[in-house]
């Protein structure tokens, strides 16, 4: 098997599987029990957040645990939203957002809110002048992912954090599913005001997460309740999936220079590898993009068409993102980028992880190579 | 050790914790991937869906996994209130609900909609007649716990629910995360069109639970995105918690009728040791309360002093709900059961699980007996 569909999810790390199997057996208590084993299910959460925060350079008061990637965008975009609703009712997103983020937005303005949704360019890139020129002063939320989840694209989220830093009363919410251990982003003194990572496309396991809360931002909680996660997020803790998840986080975080630097290498070999096959049309640019996404598409091959072709060699691509991946229809990314529908119809994505050799992708572009010929002779 | 806080969570059952690990290793793809891994994992999670709805009697497609009974609280109650905003601005819940469902509705008032609390007797039970009273033609939800957290008392949900078949515009929810397995329920033809169920209340993992929506019952979510759950919960779905979760459905449900009956004798052995110790006023009523909880208090001895002390002998018990124990103030649950202040910061909370045996309960009673005592004489 050869799967090339990690930004959909990955495969969980054994010592995850086991750290979350010893906290479920040897930590069940109720972190908010009062009594001793309540305690040390406590203290363990609490060495959680130390250590998630330390990872990604934060303060521990700054680290809530959530359920997932949708949950903290869910939670970062219409928390601020309505916390902030007697401040202005503007937003400002963009085209090319994540399904989370972007369905989160029209809810938004169905209860009155206006938002803004910026254009991309042919490489699925914002333009900090658009974003300049959108800003008001009534704008109180900007939520811009990272790295895009379909073709990679890194979007200028330092640059704009950089402006927000002149305009305090704005929030600025990150989207850092795909980039968080593959494009370094740092959060302190960025201007981020939120930011939102996912266990389970990092190794962890699914159904945790986590959203960076910055100091004196304010949230209007999704989950009203308890009060745990300082209020923002209600409910039992998941202490065995957040230690697996923190588990995940601190092994990626060690691999993740080599990591980033073999990841650059097999992008590299796919692009020569891509480039030489008979109408391939690569989306994913050059330049600026994360290292572990490819788009492609194949002129007269349509994407479901070409993904099961692959799966019966044991090889596993995606055609968009997986949360959206039953829609009829092209990538909205795609189109946003103005690539024409029926080539948005024909485009694969290529996501890989750490653990992707070389060995594979060499097999990947043969089969590949041979898969497209034998298609195309079917079509004609 | 004897572990007496069931209901602020239980220990998974290592069968339980296996499906987690084995369903991690072997489904760990994307459900909502086009290829056939993602296929497979899509199958498991159709077959769990079917399951869960089986062990509840209702149809697959009311079944929306979530993280938790929080989660389903706040989506239930805050869901409904905002689709159904339009048709009427009156809500109806009790003044003894969970954090979850309490808070969520004061976040509602803030917004806007108007809440009626509906007072309970000394038995910590709801009336009929107050709730017909309260309800009103622009009363678009009812929200009432089946059974209460702290106390144990069954609330009138039956009656609510059949009254409310005559107003199919108006949304019942019912939190049953303390009633499932404990004190049956029956969700089809009963009136109820949401239900909240939590997995770690019943020997599964943390993080997971069941949200029964009856067909037709519209909710705005809380999580916006990819559509998966029916479009009421979106992301990525939490796989090995899902099929563990309904494990431990499927686990609980086959020892209920058993299981209950033990609890009812456990029970019965603790309302007569209990009322054999000097100044016990046990809160629980004697009828129409569940088998697995009784709230007591020792006269001039602190919940907490003797919580702790209890703790010193491997003994654990709570003080009132985990999800507010941290809370300074006696329990708003007895308080509003008439129940004076000071006695009620003297309640402690014993909540058993099936496993619980009666010589569990024998040491219990020893040990309590003579921890009442002993305080007594170092607090004279």
């Amino acid at each position: 098997m050869i799967y090339l569909d990690n930004s959909a999810t990955t495969k969980p790390y054994p010592e995850v599987l086991e750290t979350y199997r010893k906290v479920s057996e040897q930590y069940f208590a109720n972190p908010s029990s009062l009594h001793s084993l309540g305690g040390k299910s406590e203290a363990l959460l609490a060495q959680s957040r130390q250590q998630a925060s330390s990872l990604i350079g934060v303060d521990p008061k700054e680290v809530i645990f959530t359920s997932g990637g949708t949950e903290g965008n869910n939670l970062a975009i219409k928390g601020a939203a309505f916390a902030y609703r007697n401040r202005g009712k503007h937003l400002i997103t963009t085209d090319v957002e994540h399904a989370s983020a972007h369905n989160a937005f029209h809810q938004l303005e169905e209860l009155g809110f206006e938002v803004t949704y910026l254009p991309v360019d042919r490489e699925g890139r914002v333009s900090f002048q658009d974003f300049q020129e959108a800003f008001r002063k009534d704008t109180i939320l900007v939520s811009i992912m990272h790295v895009n989840n379909e073709v990679g694209t890194i979007q200028p989220v330092n640059q704009i954090g950089d402006f927000l830093k002149q305009y305090p009363t704005t929030v600025f919410h990150v989207d850092h599913v795909q980039g968080f251990t593959k494009v370094p982003l740092s959060l302190a003194k960025s201007g981020i005001d939120l930011c939102t990572i996912s266990g389970h496309k990092i190794h962890g396991p699914k159904g945790t997460g986590l959203l960076y809360v910055r100091q004196g931002t304010m949230l209007s909680p999704l989950f009203s309740g308890g009060g745990q996660e300082a209020g923002h997020r209600s409910g039992t803790e998941n202490l065995p999936g957040i230690c697996a998840m923190v588990r995940a986080m601190r092994m990626t975080r060690e691999k993740e220079e080599e990591g980033i630097a073999h990841l650059m290498q097999l992008r590299d070999r796919l692009f020569s590898g891509l480039s030489a096959i008979q109408d391939a049309v690569i989306h994913t640019p050059r330049e600026g993009a994360s290292p572990h996404i490819v788009n492609v598409s194949f002129r007269g091959i349509k994407s479901e068409v070409l993904v099961h072709a692959l799966e019966k060699k044991s090889i596993y691509v995606s055609t968009k993102s997986a949360c959206s991946s039953k829609d009829n229809g092209a990538s909205t990314v795609l189109l946003g980028m103005g690539i024409p529908e029926d080539e948005a119809g024909q485009a694969i994505r290529i996501s890989m992880a750490y653990e992707n050799t070389m060995d594979e992708l060499a097999t990947f572009l043969d089969v590949l190579r041979q898969t497209v010929n034998d298609l195309k002779i079917v079509m004609r």
